[in-house]
């Protein structure tokens, strides 16, 4: 590493007023309680874990974060294996739980050719194994005896799991099954610890008993030698290359050649061979798994809060350090004015601030609701078996329910995952010119992200599950036969009142804020399903309307969830009444800056009137901005996101920017050390480089 | 790199239809003329050209493009190096001209440490020196035989320079410069070239004399040896560290201590100082950089077209190959519909087909009309000095224009380079899982363009000017002072059918959707001067509608030059009937999907229906996506870009997709060379590793 600088530039301080002091004046400005507001954000225990687990990471060496930007593909995913193996010994030493060690990995927030191991090969193992294959494969696993990654995508195939052509043929001559890609496009292809890592994958195939096919199922496959960590014979694998973020993960790709794996092998407690037949056994209770997914996308809602706050924390920080231009206003000979001070600046980061805190509830909201439904219907379910009570309407209720919170799961995963993707390069952007440094902590955070807007359910494809669901429960409520939960009763409010029309108080009360935008989606549904049913349009033709259908239910949900959780006792008892009331007010914040985006489905729906719209625009959005700039800092302040983990100049608690960018550009950075040859005839890059040196 | 795979894995072919198969049946299915089209956009010699240097390039091992994406950056800025070089090279062999030369930078695609010697350094020096300076610096410099930088940017200062801290004083003792840094936030940051490559820079600093200070003024300072390439005494310079994208450019930081320069070292075409008098001598027209800048910009624009065909033209082929899921309307059995059948992915790909159309077309009109003007002037000019005809008028006429081309440049900048950022990103999400690899091609390309939203000025920040302008231009309309140029025009017209309301036959009558653009444009300015005139309100309150104001200008620019091009005998005389009537299909679709996205403006200022709107909508963009569809893959080809510039498995013009992908990953990648060794509890992260490690 370079050397330092002379004693002339060491002597360098930043123009006044510095960064310290102008964070500092903006936490003077506010009283919004940072330890309460985290507290409720976080709990209490978790800020305090957090803080033990932090300082065991910072004082690993192998966690040393300054050279992530500059290493080379393969020697930043061998880091990146080093970092995973000490979580894990690590995790040992300190006896984490499964919720501790996940903490740890997001505060050195970098993936590990781990990440699929620990989280879908271990929970598949878990989840669909009997109790003889859970000994087999789970507990091995467990220990990290046996390495493994859930292998499902194909390089022609993501999205559509039916068209996977990956093959397991029952072999009743040896009782085998015979695992097999019959074309290139049949390469497993993306599969997260399965390049270099894994020497087990858990395999959807199209399983065929007889010549015929019987659909995707899982299998679990040997793929490298347990010693030498070849691949066996018949197995072709590899690492699927450079990618636009993830590159510390081994993404990989996997091809058969007639491999034949026990009967054992098959992933067996929903479905099954019987050996003895050599018949298919049909699968149990697949609503379990629609339960799982309900809970992966709840946790992306409530992970994508925690994604943007860490954009928004850095901007807000930077945005209150940085400083630009006289206010045009000002008297002349005025300082330059605070970047954060302008509007066009507040009107692109405070809703982004709403936003987060808006999908931190509603993620919350969402998996609550999905406890407290799981719970009432396992007691509901007891009953029943019991024949007790009233425990089938119990049971029937909870279903609803759980088809509800599993269509709008799906849309709100794609409508926070899309927010905080693009709410992040927004972050970026606001940061001027250093947001584009890899020191300003946020362009490598948003490569890393991105592909949460496409796994799990692409974002577009997931709109259509929401728009189908929508249209089916539209179909029962005008059939008279609509159900108890939050879809069917905003259909039914909309029809009731259909006739009279909307006059919805958008400006005067919070709660017809919510009410608006639930009529606007219901007015959207019916709308589409006259166009599909009465119309007859084709399915394709209306893919457009189906994505503006399912962001406008999504948007009224956040926004619902949003309204309750400022409105709880648990939020208004716990807050002093000013934090409270800015909570309040990012709320409106939210709603309405979204309401005015999408300002032409609310006129067409007649939600509310173009006059609202203009004073919404003009007045009561910048008036919001005003209320909440003081408060910016600490609002941020309160997600108390460490600094190790945000890793950026720019973000720096203290706000000591420019030395910070000065020190790492400086001290940090390799291509320091590096003197050129800079005259083109010269064919040497390097000064006394040896003559034609391979470059 | 890896062995190649074994024989079963080589006897693999992809499923059927085959990319190959499905591109050559969508050229099969349209008549579009590709070459004439190539032509008509890029001429025939150039396109030719191309040809000519790509097989020059392609012969060069120096400028193979397999491993740019997985090398550290100390190893990719070295890479870099050696290839401008040979780009100088060979530009010496082959007798480019400077524009040849930019065409193969374009192929190779990727910044070089001679980035910014070969552009602002030049230029500076060419524009700004007198005779005797162009000797001293311009023609060495142009031999390479001094190698430089342009030096702005501060690390505390961006976008306002007269917020600069370096200073260059008089000192009349010794009649030199003394350039210093008074500050850390002083240092200059950002500086292409500069990081490790320059060892001169023009250096933008504050100069004083006589404790004034008379603002920003270029100087040439020598910063490292020219034999050693050691940085001088009391000069601290350096590369800036790694950024999310540009990492083969040395963005670098400078610090001065007290250093001393002869005053031939002021580049003093257009300011200077006295050496009798001690005194400054003011500037000579300072317009001249206005011109400058108006070039840069409308090249920005230019350029903007073909980033995004780029993206657009990778996105098109491959979802003309990827095939997911079943038509849901389609009857069962039918095989995987091709990706770019659908309605959700067109209405996010073909107005971006639209839109690179739209910005090209809008850069051209933008360049020929800033050519026209300056002739006009020169010779108006000529015309005045020599005391005959209506010079002065001319004059005045010709200012008007230049100062409307100066302010909509600005807007179209903004507009055009964020909707090519943003552009390309939509490409990328576009296709999938794949988009997120390296090996698409997007995600890099997208990483390196992004800075251009930021330079040449912030796209926010340049919405003010167009503001400024457009409420100057009002006042003076509203006085009866109006000037010949476009922007008085609308406003006038505007104006004179305010009281009657617009009537626009927008689904009707093409030249109407370009009548309602203006309307809008100057409703919007009307409403802005009343609050800013009548209501005064702070400039600060009005920032998000001046940047409205700004895009809905721009928009109508690109409209306006759209539909000028799609009817000029230029086009419709040189394409076949069928080609140039998907020229106005597309020119359709960029301005009424942009109507509709934008349609809470346009109704509100009255320019269209709420019924015009919903037909828009639901009918005509729709009929237009059926329109076009055909022949999106023939519409990208027609951009000529090489299968070598793009670097692209997905985006290959022969839909060799998956083999291509397939290739790259198992024999290009040398991440699969490594065999790791996976139990978290052995401390070696490679098998037979030394114990111990570094990593």
């Amino acid at each position: 590493m370079p050397s330092p600088p002379p004693a002339w530039v060491q002597a360098l301080k930043p123009t006044e007023p510095q960064g310290t002091q102008l964070l500092a004046q903006e936490r003077a400005q506010s009283k919004v309680d940072v330890e309460k507001l985290g507290e409720l954000l976080h709990t209490k225990k978790a800020l305090q874990k957090q803080d033990e687990i932090l300082s065991v990471l910072k004082s690993e060496k192998v966690f040393d974060k300054s050279q992530n930007h500059v290493l080379g593909r393969t020697e930043r995913i061998q880091l990146a294996l080093a970092r995973g193996k000490r979580l894990q010994q690590l995790s040992k030493v300190h006896n984490w739980t499964e919720t501790e060690y996940h903490v740890a990995n997001d505060l050195v927030a970098e993936p590990t050719p781990y990440g699929l191991h620990a989280s879908m090969f271990l929970v598949t193992l878990r989840e669909q194994s009997t109790p003889e294959q859970r000994k087999i494969f789970y507990e091995r696993a467990a220990n990290y005896e046996i390495i493994g990654c859930y292998a499902q995508t194909e390089l022609g195939h993501g999205s559509n799991v039916r068209g996977l052509e990956t093959t397991a043929t029952w072999d009743p001559s040896d009782q085998t099954f015979v695992i097999h890609s019959p074309s290139l496009t049949a390469s497993k292809w993306w599969i997260g610890s399965l390049g270099r890592t894994a020497n087990h994958a858990v395999v959807m195939a199209q399983l065929f008993i007889a010549g015929k096919n019987y659909g995707p199922h899982p299998f679990v496959v040997q793929i490298r030698d347990l010693e030498s960590h070849q691949p066996l014979e018949n197995v072709y694998v590899g690492d699927i290359g450079p990618k636009f973020g993830y590159n510390t993960m081994d993404n990989g790709f996997l091809l058969f050649n007639k491999l034949k794996i026990p009967h054992i092998n098959m992933l067996a407690r929903f479905a099954q061979v019987d050996k003895a037949t050599n018949k298919y056994v049909r699968p149990a209770s697949p609503t379990l798994m629609y339960g799982t997914m309900t809970w992966v996308r709840s946790n992306i809602v409530l992970q994508a809060g925690g994604v943007l706050a860490r954009g928004v924390t850095i901007a807000i920080r930077y945005c209150a350090v940085r400083r630009q231009f006289q206010d045009r206003d000002a008297k002349a000979g005025a300082e330059e004015n605070q970047v954060l001070n302008y509007k066009m600046v507040q009107i692109r980061l405070l809703p982004l601030l709403a936003t987060m805190y808006a999908l931190h509830f509603t993620g919350r909201g969402m998996m609550r609701l999905y406890q407290e439904n799981q719970k009432r219907m396992n007691s509901a379910s007891q009953a029943d078996q019991e024949k007790r009570g009233a425990g089938p309407e119990e049971l029937r209720a909870g279903s609803d329910l759980l088809a509800d919170l599993h269509a709008t799961s799906c849309g709100l995963k794609a409508l926070a995952s899309t927010s905080a993707g693009e709410g992040l390069e927004v972050c970026r952007r606001a940061c001027g010119g250093h947001g584009y440094s890899s020191y300003s902590g946020i362009g490598p955070w948003y490569a890393d992200y991105l592909p949460t807007l496409t796994w799990e359910g692409d974002n577009y494809m997931l709109t259509q599950q929401v728009a189908r669901y929508l249209l089916k429960s539209a179909r029962a409520v005008l059939a008279g036969k609509g159900t108890g939960n939050d879809t069917s009763r905003i259909l039914q409010a909309y029809l009731a009142r259909r006739e009279k029309g909307a006059s919805f108080d958008i400006l005067g009360n919070d709660s017809d804020i919510v009410a608006a935008f639930a009529w606007r989606t219901a007015h959207l549904t019916f709308e589409t399903l006259k166009q599909r049913d009465v119309e007859k349009r084709s399915w394709n033709s209306l893919l457009v309307n189906f994505w503006r259908l399912s962001t406008a239910l999504s948007q009224y949900i956040v926004v619902r969830n949003f309204y309750e959780a400022v409105t709880s006792p648990e939020l208004t008892s716990s807050l002093d009444p000013e934090t409270a009331g800015l909570m309040r007010s990012l709320f409106r914040l939210y709603s309405l800056n979204t309401l005015e985006r999408e300002s032409s489905e609310f006129f067409s729906s007649a939600a509310v009137t173009v006059r609202q719209i203009g004073l919404t625009q003009t007045n009561e959005v910048m008036k919001l901005l005003d209320q909440i700039r003081p408060h910016a800092v600490r609002l941020v302040d309160a997600w108390q996101i460490p600094d190790w983990q945000l890793d950026s100049s720019l973000g720096r608690s203290d706000g000591n920017v420019y030395p910070d960018l000065f020190r790492r550009a400086s001290q940090e950075n390799p291509v320091n050390d590096l003197v050129f040859d800079p005259y083109p005839w010269n064919e040497n890059v390097l000064k006394n480089a040896a003559p034609k040196s391979k470059l």
